[in-house]
């Protein structure tokens, strides 16, 4: 198996970060570095990340969380929660016109930008868990995105204190067609 | 720089292919491995993909695009064109009901398969180019995609005949915020 089909099939979603170990910005940045050279539609490049360290602030996001979700002491906990916002009316859309019958497609490319990250994290020793289910325009405000941008997840990120199984997946033959659906 | 992020930096669009040259069953198959191991929303995995190798049928998906688009020639040229889709309702979904403000995240879990795909591709000495910009609807005739599913890309793959430059990306500080956007 080559490194990257392992690194693809050994990332796991990490909830449980080690407290007393900080990310060195040099390793952040590598994080960052998968994100500026994910594709993106016509390379408009939408994301917008916003790195939050403090912790009276990722206390306020948590709060913005459902008391079931199980990323919900990740939030506090991992030293690091990543932030990825989406500027609006760009991917997708061509000369300010909406081009497909999908509109805005920020979800896709925030995506592609998002699985950039968490496998250079993983690969980098780092753990992550990607956080889609929280009060978008509470945690938005939170954190002051501005209107034309939304908050799409949040993305604990840390050392990892455990690993955690592998969720079964569907076989290929489970997902797969020939020529027609 | 490591070898993950090599494959990062260096993935391409490709939109020139070797037609000589067809993907074997089981370098494909890696391809389909990457996808497989994606995360994705409470690991619902929604992608469904149908892989054309038809010449007759990639020859009726060219026509659902604009003849101004520059990955046109790319879906009767490339040895196989993978058709991605996401089954509705179910990312973003919780007991069948909505629970963000962003609806359906098939669209992200498409993002985040389809940076998987393309990196395991580009590992592969394969290229690929993401096309989203077509006749949804006729394409998805085309190939049977049934109710309750949406082809979303139809991304050409194959080896490539010559490369392509990379186009400039923002500095990692043009999209990046410390703990307020």
């Amino acid at each position: 198996m080559g490194e990257l089909m392992q690194i693809i099939k050994e990332r796991r979603s990490i909830r449980n970060f080690l407290q007393e170990k900080d990310i060195p910005e040099d390793v952040l940045n590598q994080v960052l570095e998968a994100v500026k050279w994910t594709p993106s539609w016509a390379n408009t490049q939408c994301w917008e990340l916003i790195i939050v360290r403090n912790q009276e602030i990722k206390s306020k996001l948590q709060e913005t969380m459902g008391k079931g979700n199980p990323a919900s002491k990740a939030i506090v906990e991992a030293p690091v929660v990543l932030a990825v916002c989406g500027r609006l009316n760009i991917s997708g859309y061509y000369k300010e016109q909406v081009t497909t019958k999908f509109g805005d497609w920020f979800m896709f490319d925030l995506g592609l930008a998002t699985q950039s990250l968490c496998l250079a994290a993983h690969d980098l020793g780092l753990g992550t868990v990607i956080v889609g289910l929280f009060d978008h325009d509470k945690a938005g405000q939170i954190l002051g995105v501005p209107a034309g941008y939304e908050l799409v997840t949040l993305i604990p990120i840390g050392y990892p204190a455990r690993g955690s199984g592998a969720p079964k997946r569907k076989e290929i033959s489970e997902f797969t067609h020939r020529d027609r659906f």
